[in-house]
């Protein structure tokens, strides 16, 4: 007894995690589907527990006064369990990446080598109060033969443990090992640092949520990171845009869903065209109940836009606020997004195609747009499936990661004695 | 000038690097190809200045106390400098990844995707005094599209000083902009603790060296790290081995060049051949010098091997030394393989095809080999010409690193107004 008490619950269970890996790797395809599908299964079946500890959940909430926003997201109820079962199934439908054949070839001296898509390891996903999102990142991590240690957040805990139970215990008799699915249930930030710090068992750290939580872990991992989510996006109306078209595409951007990672924070706009074009964008603003804080060439055209300040030109509202700065030219506008954007999506609306052949060139972002609201950056609507998140870095993955972010490769190479010379 | 001084070294470089990345990215393959050939002609036109700046460096080594082997890593004479130009001239003859189309496809919204392959930004090196590595990384950053901050050894500083003068000075007059190519002056180890923590300047950071200066990078810094180099690699004789096969391999493995990462440290011999097959390999390794350090039933086959402890089994020697432990079976080797290796280079020697791929399936490394010397690990062996290192993690780039592991990628996606519904 004195023994496991010096190891902590996080190192535990990424250990026996690790543990796991190789049988994971062995698993065939169908054997990872029959264990999605067990738990989807399963998930149904056991819905009414499921709630029953999501209730808890809710009603701790309620007592430490939890605004209802967060509320409405650590809700479960019968139609988002089958909502989430569903997503599980659709993980199965997805073709699976491990074990195709990326490169292969013989050299000279006979030796064939060959590159093959592998599993990450052990990945680590650190996240919000959002139990659906302990189902997805299962799903996601176990169909491409990772294993997967779950930190999500406190508040979430009595239903992200019974719905860890309900996973485990549906591929009880299968042949995915129920230690390939680890739930940390140590609610103190302490258990997220120890993550962090886990070289040689975790391969790799997802953090998904909001700036804060991302933020802590860019800033304290050693293991090494996708960075996710932060997006301060821009739409920028070039001169040539067509009105209707601007309009269209940034009332989308902002208001379609606010709260999101690729909706717009800030519009830029070409002086050439603010005086025509900015009273129709800002009415079909007003109309979505988005409010405007603009530079002093926006208030001289719209009386009711608020001042805007640097600081908000670097902040992500995720809200029905618009920012609204006109600019002199082309360069002024990639110059303003070079500043501020945080490299997720980026759209130009423009007639003109060199101009918007520039944008796309030289915009350093995941995702960059002509005439399409930047809203498109998503796994679903890039048809990939379900994705993990949407990196926001350079390394291994960018834009929206579907189930080969979450994989390696591996070089096995086959000779008959060679040796170097 | 009082605005100067508040800001670092370190700062101001990075800054003008990613200043200089759009430039660099709209930059032809032949505008970069015409760059590195100037660099390589002006390398050899300005060898006797180079090897005058590498005097003041040895000398200030030699009264030190610096040893003879790092001396001679660092020093530069006509021959050496002959072979850095010539290995920027076979980096112009490499096909150059940046603009490859790596999908494209059209939505039944009418969206066109392409995901293109884009340069990795602004990259920072941190490396040893090898004043060759200067001109690699350059050179390979550069052909990519990259700017490059390089921060080597400070025992090399002024070969280093002099080798960026001159590379910058080739370019002067082309269309590559000479602030693309960075160097480090500050020799205080506080500024690659600060070249460590530049997220937002520096895209990744590639530490290239030995274990200490690998761990403090990928310890402390918050950019994303490719970590190279560390190699504690096995070669496993199994049961089926054949003698002289095993033999080769072993002393290749071994001897052939122990100070790389890619030889092995450790050989693993099935128990069923040890008594016919270890005094075999073990005559050859004697012949070439190696020293021998053995478990008991080792010891009892070789009378002048030293006993082997835990900590040499996790020991990369890169020496004459080599640990021999003999196992019972596969499995044991496997996990001999799991808790001491470094995901490097691993290999088995077997006539056991069923063997073998357990032994290729199942061992977590860049490189899995079957009957042949894991030395074969490396970028020009594989027929990827050179290398920026050998990545030994298993996020963006495995293995060898060619010149796609500095590369990114970026969705463009061009429409006619489409928004998300």
């Amino acid at each position: 007894m004195s023994e496991v008490n010096t190891i902590s619950e996080v190192r535990a269970k990424a250990t026996l995690a690790k543990g796991a890996a190789t049988l994971m790797n062995r698993l065939t395809t169908e054997q990872k589907n029959e264990a999605l599908l067990a738990m989807a299964d399963a998930l149904l079946a056991e819905r009414d527990s499921i709630i029953e500890a999501n209730g808890r959940d809710l009603q701790r909430g309620r007592e430490n006064g939890t605004n209802e926003s967060l509320l409405d997201r650590l809700a479960l109820n019968s139609a988002r369990i089958e909502a989430i079962a569903e997503g599980l199934r659709q993980i199965v439908e997805l073709p699976d990446p491990v074990g195709n054949l990326l490169e292969s070839f013989e050299r000279p001296n006979g030796l064939l080598v060959e590159m093959k898509r592998v599993p990450l390891g052990v990945i680590g996903m650190i996240y919000e109060a959002r139990p659906n999102v302990t189902v997805d990142a299962a799903g996601l991590c176990l169909k491409t033969g990772n294993t997967v240690v779950l930190r999500g957040g406190s508040a979430a805990l009595e239903s992200n443990r019974r719905i860890v139970e309900v996973l485990r215990g549906a591929i009880a008799d299968l042949a995915m090992p129920a230690e390939a699915l680890q739930l940390i249930e140590d609610s103190n930030r302490a258990s997220v640092d120890e993550m962090l710090k886990l070289n040689g068992l975790l391969d790799v750290v997802i953090p998904r949520g909001g700036a804060s939580l991302i933020q802590n872990v860019v800033q304290n991992a050693t293991v090494p990171v996708i960075e996710t989510g932060a997006g301060i996006c821009h739409t920028f109306v070039d001169e040539s845009a067509d009105v209707e078209m601007a309009a269209n595409i940034a009332v989308n951007a902002k208001a379609q869903r606010p709260s999101v990672c690729n909706s717009m924070e800030t519009l830029l706009i070409h002086r050439a065209c603010a005086a025509s074009h900015l009273p129709v964008i800002a009415d079909r603003m007003r109309a979505a109940k988005v409010a405007i804080r603009g530079c002093d060439a926006t208030r001289e055209l719209l009386a009711d836009a608020a001042p805007v300040t640097e600081q908000d030109y670097a902040t992500e509202y995720n809200d029905y606020i618009l920012n609204i700065r006109v600019v002199d030219s082309l360069d002024e506008a990639l110059a303003h997004i070079a500043k501020f954007g945080t490299m997720h999506s980026e759209c130009i609306v423009t007639e003109n195609n060199s101009n918007a052949q520039q944008f796309l060139q030289d915009v350093d972002a995941a995702a960059v747009y002509h005439n399409a609201s930047t809203r498109f950056t998503d796994g679903f609507e890039f048809g990939y499936g379900a994705e993990i998140g949407i990196s926001t870095q350079k390394l291994h993955a960018r834009g929206p990661m579907g189930l080969p972010a979450l994989t390696s490769t591996k070089y096995t190479i086959k000779g008959n004695g060679q040796i170097r010379g």
